[in-house]
């Protein structure tokens, strides 16, 4: 049994993390903190444990945990996993950071976005990034995982075979992605009360989005040339899931049986990537709830344009579900586990 | 035309006042304020005003409005209005009061519900309960004018002529009731996130909502005996309307007809509160948007219970609507002015 | 292992009982099925299966299920329901119907509700009625189990214990509910169309619904009297989920404490009935997804009435979980087996 | 005062039509049609009309509505209104055609991208395309006005500007517009029901909706030269409202001063058409229930791309108020009567 804590246990992914990993056969839960006083009955954040749950989530205690744990899950606001994941990482634990402070290999391009100086450096280079579909080999051997931001994880499962087996023009994406509210977190905030988001919908951070540099990163490795993105997020009216609508203009004879093979040979095997038919797209309804993340796609014959649509849901493979997809390829635990249903 | 200002412009009610009033055809918008420094336009606030209104919602200040208004609406939070209500009285203005302030006849309940003391109070006997169904005589020389709860209002107009008539057993009322969010008004609150309300719904304030004293005050008047009600309120995931379910008993040999007979003498000819055909009950959507009340019931011969079902918008009836048609009854004009359509 | 088949198992409960088995660590699913020709594959059903699942839901066929399955869920309409479960009955099976056929005793009140002819009357009187807090022992050894209706379950929970133990009136009984959509089924319908339902709130079937009979057969049984019950549902602007407000009239000395007395007693060892707190209340929010009813309840010292709220998942509690704690308690597994996090 | 005819009020954008012109001063409502047999109240249509109001909604009379109206307003379905519509054309009446049938000139695309043969060819030439932005000066003397699209409404007011002043390639204009489901008519659907949409988002007609003739014969006519645009719908989970993001690149040395100049001749004098300050863009919110098209953009001075976001409610801007304004226009009448605040 893998012996686990998630530090940060009370926010919308700590809590979807703790239901995940309550339900994964091969691990034991050793410790959920939170920084609030007093301790938090298990059942008050996951409903569905039995009556009988004795666990709680605690005030965090560092020596406890580092004495109790061999993961450690890291679901704490950006800009406050990066000390925390320190101590861990010195202790010799395996960290699983749920925030984006070690996602940008650049800590300038960090600083920028993030707007704080970046305090743990050192250990940015030893970062992997944990899209599995793109870097599973490293993932294999990490002590430190970047698990990546919800938009990235949308966007770039929807572009990355295209670029790296060179049908589209690198300088024509564009990511018109829409999000649930879940996304922004629990903290308080006037723009997601309820009566401003229901029945209301609108684009923010157009173009100055903080998943921007993230996206451009990963494509960028994965194209081995430097691409620039236009990405638009919106504000769903709904709790969960992120769909992503992906326009690119095809290179020059590239046609649509290109575009589906480039598809099947990345994600043929891929157990939590689902290609649609021809002419199907993806629905958050597929994905909410699932690690999966759902991929559609067109392109007319005598158009230079192609459009993918990739769904996910924004808490699970877009965060929790993904880390825990992490931790099963880190720990040599059948990639799937804990993770259908 | 009247000289209107309305003091408290920013809130959910406040909007929806300034925007009856602007259509109103008697009405001359000379003032609306806020605590804010820096004007706000018109604009931002009503969407459908002209792009070139140059109206302005700005700082709050006393002279200029007793100069240019004749008719003050206080839209101002609980506690804080009786203040500002005071200086308005003592310049000889008609005050409407949309808060709680004054609506409570007994300084010591209002004390005890709103947890402050009352500081006008020598204003409290001259204040007019402003239902216009039960105080019409009233309210039309009043100068201050408590303008109603909502859920007092969905309650009330449900059961006052059943009360008044001797129909039902005055210790059996029992009224379920639920409101959208904008009741909760525009404050920050971690409950009223879209997370927390969104596919969620629950009762609070069981027995403790602060409307309580104001439904038994305006009901024991109408019986003229001192009724005590059973009062459970809860929260709909939606923005406006409230729908209340009221449970009675019928006295001794009282017949489903007594019932229709009563309700139809105390509304059949009121403007704004519509009797559904025997069998139909209100819906939410029948009453956004608009002024009206609506109301079904039934009753089996063989059972002596009654069930009254009352629908109205919260922020229209139930506030902003309500305190137009009350100046209209005051100020001698149609009483359906501005609030048709 | 437990061989078990669905019958009807693309509607909103068919798929959420397919869910829940697919985690079931002693079932092995041997047949879904459907009144369609073509076969679907389980992953358009279920989103979160495997993408390499086999499974598929097929065209019924009665030879094939009976040779496969022991145990066979029923999720068919109401009135098409009997007429298989005479089949599997008079096979042998185990059948655990989720429609309203076997759940009313009295063939001719069964007629008056639904408006058809009872065809399978001879085994009524075998049908135990699936409430396990109520029936555990009868359920234990019974071979067809009238899983209950949505409603009932969260109306009983909230009263039997009451009754049972002597501490309300009987005819004081008020049941208003509110249910999420779900509960109508998949059927096209113009009232479940989004446009008519999002923003809207309403009662319907007031004191008519067909679920009204079986509550009132369920709490006469437990109380040893005829009860009649006034049963008011409404419609939630809302996915899943029915929350039902309780009112009831405490007998003669009855103190809050011998309430809470009375649920503890009932539930205390329940694993699926929670009791909150002096104060709190359930919300929807907290049973969704889960096959817990949650209770909470309140009482003035020097008042009558009581106050009982309970809360459910319509389609889990309400039906396929506890279908499936029928499953376990019958077939002698642990109760809560599958049902849990 | 016009006197007016509404053929087919009961749909969404019927009813949205009638509440409109009973606000509008200059207007006598004449009559207002279904093709049901029984009348229907206009207070059970619009929720906001006076009790006493003897309006109804009646049986469709041909004979009769030529002798009462003088204008026409058409709101029945693709395919049925072209038939009507030559009645009264020929009876010399104003005729405003809220369906598609003579928004497209060729009626060999018309009858590929509707699926029927045209019945009334050669009023298509009389036609004149409601949009008064661009057509104002055809709209005064047009009697066949054939009322734009709501997708066009919204992706042409972002676009039009922009290409006829030569500012963006041509061949580059991608639409990704968001609706809400009235848009999809009050049509009994599968997809519509309650519990598929709520909570969920997808794209649906990928490249293939019937308004992408009509936007690029509107852009065609505007920049002179045949253009071909990429348009992607997608269907949000609210009542009201489309909002587009609309992608094009610069041509050659275009500044994002250019576009605002653009949009400022455009637009400056435009009742209904709002531009938001650098950095702000539209929300659903800001334009619901009102007449305006809201539009803000922006481009990276070193980028190649300008993102322009729209947005209008589908049923006023979309809908009833564009034809309205087009009546206004018509009729002489100042262009904002009825359609604010």
């Amino acid at each position: 049994m893998l012996r686990c804590a998630v530090i940060g246990a009370t926010g919308y992914t700590g809590a979807e993390l703790v239901k995940i990993l309550l339900r994964h056969p091969r691990v034991q839960l050793e410790a959920l903190t939170t920084r609030q006083e007093t301790a938090i009955p298990l059942k008050d954040l996951v409903p569905g444990v039995s009556k009988k749950s004795p666990l709680e989530i605690r005030k965090f205690s560092l020596p406890e945990i580092k004495r109790k744990a061999d993961v450690v899950f890291l679901a704490l606001p950006h800009t406050e996993a990066m000390g925390t994941a320190q101590e861990f990482l010195r202790a010799g634990k395996i960290v699983i950071d749920l925030s984006a402070d070690f996602r940008i290999k650049s800590a300038s391009v960090y600083e920028k976005w993030y707007g704080v100086k970046h305090r743990a450096k050192k250990f940015l280079r030893h970062a992997v990034y944990g899209l599995p579909e793109i870097y599973r080999d490293s993932i294999q051997k990490a002590d430190l995982i970047a698990n990546p931001g919800c938009y990235p994880t949308a966007a770039c499962l929807g572009i990355a075979p295209l670029v790296r087996d060179g049908l589209v023009e690198l300088d024509s994406i564009i990511i018109d992605a829409k999000s649930g509210v879940t996304g922004a977190g629990k903290k308080l905030n006037p723009a997601t009360q309820f009566c401003e988001v229901d029945e209301n919908f609108y684009a923010y951070k157009v173009n100055r989005h903080q998943h921007t540099p993230e996206i451009e990163q990963v494509l960028s490795e994965t194209a081995g040339d430097n691409i620039h993105v236009t990405f638009v997020p919106h504000l769903l009216p709904l709790n969960r899931g992120i769909l992503t609508s992906i326009y690119m203009k095809k290179r020059g004879s590239v046609r649509v049986s290109d575009i589906r093979k480039s598809f099947e040979k990345a994600y043929g095997e891929e157990p939590f990537v689902r290609l649609r038919k021809d002419g199907e797209f993806p629905a958050l309804r597929n994905v909410q709830g699932t690690n999966f993340c759902d991929i559609g796609f067109t392109s007319e014959p005598d158009e230079d344009e192609v459009i993918v649509i990739t769904a996910i849901d924004n808490l699970v493979k877009g965060a929790s579900g993904q880390a825990v997809q992490n931790m099963n390829i880190r720990c040599g635990l059948p990639e799937e586990e804990g993770l259908l249903g």
